[in-house]
């Protein structure tokens, strides 16, 4: 489906970065669902670049939303919310447009659109497509919340800085949601900004590692197989460009353990059915297992940077060299974090509509 | 679409451990692709348990075709595979049925399907459905093999004990087709078996990580965005339980590198244009740029193993213990590869299709 | 999704009329439904051939139930039904080979697969595939009965001769259900077997119109614009490749009347909101309001005839004469009717499963 | 799906009849697809109210791209279509809130969305969403022209009076694309306009029957049962609200004939297959036979009109009377019919696409 990723509520995409606009329709939702412009704002804020840590090219994001919504609630039919491009900037590429930017999907876009491609900023490709998903996001966010369902992410590592890991997942979601720099240990991330800083002063960029949680979930959620849990959520994930690795619970980390080591065992809470250790990752079979869904993705360092590369030019085939111009970041990482917590809500809403039927994360009747 | 995968090329599974069979729907390939039972049959015999770092419940995988297949060839309509079950010992599992065996899928198949499932041996969530999953996906191999691409799996890691790295992609493709234990340095091989040996000695169980290749893919293959081919290919190799992470290229490696360690330059190879390095592990926004895709998959360590292990009854409430019998795998992963490549296979016919049409694999007019 | 149909409750079909069998697989149904081997035959005897009105070739339609099934109820996995084809007689097809039968899908078959596919019998668009449909479909009917909505089709028209209209619905589908040859008006049915058993005496043919009332489903079924229940009704009914029409309510016959004649007046009945008239067919804005949901597919004549027909040499491109030898029907109208009834069983299945979570229609917890 | 409909082409829709726009998103057409914004306005011009026969809420219709074309042409990403609703007059609906009004879908989508839907002027269900198909359509027309395949409806039937069947496809398609009243005969439309006159006059609406043929499509498109072209027509068609019925070729006039009569018989027509008689309507086995696609479709008489009528108060639960204010239509048979054109054109393009891959309708490389 392309642009397009869900079963019960989905997501579709569109627009360029230096197009009129960038956009999302959320089909599916439960009606009845509260939408609040500031929480939709404040995600958007989370997502913008800040300081001198970022781009400059600073968009004041200013979202409409075109239908779905009544009377401050969902309706039940489709969210369209659309956010234009204001600050864009179209002549820093022109000179650049037949070489391919190293990391880029410059060259990749040509092989398939064969140069219809709107090349400028990225075009379809570009980062600036997130926005729409953080607004969209925001709204599937806000519905889970009121099923007692939170996400958090946080920057586990950046730089060779390691942030420490989940210890009380419910409060340290809590303690995110207000961090425009997404870690649970402040000194940690001082002296993440202080590399990324470090990064932009040498024209140069970082990646990192970014850790998600998820608490509140039922036990049984996620279909056999194909749209498992793991599948769908690492399928919304992947669909960030600069996203390279998705891991649920240890992931890469115990592949070399035994089993006797890497199970969690289950034990009873009370009433509940918990498990030791979280391994697993709050998933076994590709679905829930009540325990707090935990993942990391691996965000490659932003690949806009200021030194002189070699490259090639497309049109011509031959090789070349390229230095960009313009406004970049030399991370991305503390703004993508809102983007995958959105991703991870869509998913979830998805799974839940599958699971308990179209009202269940609305207002019911 | 739970237990169908695909879009243009799609497969749907079906079928429990110890019920009747298992089986595979394929559809959307193209007519004209030539279908040999005994390459099929080859790829089975791959994923089959062998030697003492294996169950002993080893089956012979007899496959009947029952559509979509005429005079050796396929006809553009779906085949179906079916896969009877034959060595099955269902007395095993009844005694356990409502202990949750720690790492595998019992207790939350249980909050899913309320006690309906299929409980013996897994059920619908056993490895045994990937034997169906291996038959249809060998279809898949066939039919790109027939235009140039090429996929293969090695065993990277295991155990602790480390195969050496990709390095002529295609030679080292072609040499693994035909190797049961799939590594590239057969001295890392036979420690892996000795270590996987060690681990059933003792009742115990070892994961590993799995790394892919694929070459011979045109530039510019991947839908933006959703159906992008990192996200179509990490969602069907998270479809399989036992595979916790997947990583594209350089993946977690190096997420604290700058971006001018991690970018892979463009250069011309003739009138190609390729990449110094493979980071990006070929795919640039989700698209193929023209050179080998490369990926790792996280195996976990099979949760079955023979020691005594805490649980919770999840009939009663109340905690419990477990101490497995039956015939359980030491380690999968030397199983798991030939899965891994179907997967791979089927993900990339349906993105091909997409691109090409539907004739574009098969025989032509 | 070509053979596969649906979102949360989904069928997939295959086989074809001459190879080895065919079958459906049937995803996304609750757990706990029952499945009653009994009522599966049933289904399909009602499809079978009998008497001087239908085909020699008569098979049992053994079915085999592969997977999803377990102590006598759905497990909410999969699954799959498979009917060996047995009375097959090859040789009828091979020397017509290139002929086109008019009517039928040689041609356009070949158009579409460049001469790969099993030509025999009609391959995978066969009638036969329908077996499969029915097999399938009998397990929705039964899961729909258990939350008190019935399906029932009779033959509004057959070679002229009329059946009366539905009355009291509830009560026709409980009648109808028991019927080999499905009227309302026996005497209506005696005359339509004559008809059609005049045609088979002269080597000719008969259609028809088959009307389909559901009762008791709830209002507030179905999705806004294309996933409406008009929508996914009649996409699967145009699937059966005799049926060349699909009316809702008074459909083309008050085409030509006045909004003051066509328009359902509302008014309580009890506390129950109900229409007088039912033009709409039960469905408003594509959405059930309640009443019986009635609908009329216009059944095109068999086109297996005796008389020899003009038509042409696919192969050689050349003007050409066929005349059909085998076992052919001289009308499917009566076998159709269960194959109606079972698409609209899975139809409405997937909407209500769309609606009411995956649970709904089965034991529940 | 609900609001998006398509697999490698495929439309959502988005909007209420009083919020602040309607919409449409494309996604998959080919790169290289020239966008003429004055062929989509006149498009849209065929859709809008006019003179004595339709409501007096007449909108520009002024329609923004906000993404996927540049340069004048289509990229291959997604196009995003949006229009403002301008002409919005909301205080017509307030008082009859709870009253619903006999044939829409005021009750169904209470019944659905609990209260939370937009009631006003029918929210999402309102016949303005089909502006955003027409608009999305005309890019479709427009890239099936492009490739030899043209589409064109007539009003065959209205409040009594017939036009003319087609006779040269091509040339009447032709001369009907650029006529407001859409009939063959101008005879027979001014006899329509003066019926459809005379209903307004009375406070009263007709409906009719629309014929649409196809020109130019090759023999060998649709898929193999579910998405075969009736189907995927069929189910687009079935997406508006006032479309009650769908027939290919000969439909349900034919279903009283014998097969001798009813079958096409092949002949060549120099080097190509063709058939005389088209009452499979182009279509066989659910692929077209390269023959004129045929097929008709029953438009209700538009609910709206203007006598007094008996309905309940689906809030109170109890009988009541409504009388509508307000600006309708007396017949909207000659607006839908581009919006027939256009659901028409979004299905080949998607079975187009399919078959022929992503490129096809595009500019190629």
């Amino acid at each position: 489906m392309k642009n397009t990723f869900g079963t019960n509520v989905c997501i579709t995409l569109f627009g360029e970065s230096h197009g009129p606009a960038v956009g999302a329709v959320i089909d599916g939702l439960a009606p009845g669902i509260e939408v609040d412009p500031e929480f939709i704002a404040g995600q958007l804020k989370h997502r913008r670049p800040f300081g001198k840590i970022s781009t400059s090219r600073v968009e004041e994001d200013c979202f409409e939303i075109l239908s779905g919504v009544f009377n401050g609630k969902t309706t039940g039919t489709p969210i369209c919310i659309v956010i234009p491009n204001e600050n864009k900037n179209s002549r820093d590429y022109s000179e650049t447009r037949s070489l391919a930017r190293p990391g880029h999907a410059d060259y990749t876009a040509y092989a398939k659109y064969h140069g219809y491609e709107d090349y400028r900023g990225g075009g379809h490709f570009s980062g600036r497509v997130t926005a729409a998903l953080t607004a969209a996001g925001a709204v599937a966010i806000a519905a889970l919340r009121g099923k007692g369902i939170f996400i958090g992410s946080h920057i586990s590592s950046c730089g060779g800085v390691k942030d420490r890991a989940f210890e009380d997942v419910g409060e340290d979601i809590r303690v995110l949601s207000d961090k425009l720099f997404a870690v649970l240990d402040d000194d940690a991330g001082e002296k993440m900004k202080a590399v990324i800083a470090a990064a932009a002063e040498e024209g140069d960029s970082v990646g990192g590692v970014l850790e998600t949680a998820v608490c509140g979930l039922p036990a049984g959620i996620g279909e056999p197989w194909f749209d498992n849990m793991e599948s769908v959520i690492a399928h919304g994930l992947f669909s960030v460009p600069g996203i390279k690795g998705v891991q649920f619970g240890a992931g890469f980390d115990l592949t070399d353990a035994k089993g006797s080591v890497f199970n969690d065992l289950y034990c009873m809470d009370g009433s509940k059915v918990v498990t030791r250790g979280n391994n697993n990752g709050g998933i076994n079979g590709g679905i829930s297992n009540g325990m707090p869904v935990v993942f990391r993705c691996a965000v490659k360092p932003t690949p806009s940077i200021y030194k002189k590369q070699d490259t090639v030019d497309f049109f011509e085939k031959k090789d070349a060299e390229i230095e960009l111009k313009g406004r970049h970041d030399p991370a991305i990482i503390h703004r993508a974090r809102v983007v995958v917590d959105s991703i991870t809500a869509l998913s979830l809403c998805d799974l839940l509509a599958q699971r308990f039927g179209t009202d269940w994360l609305g207002g019911g009747i």
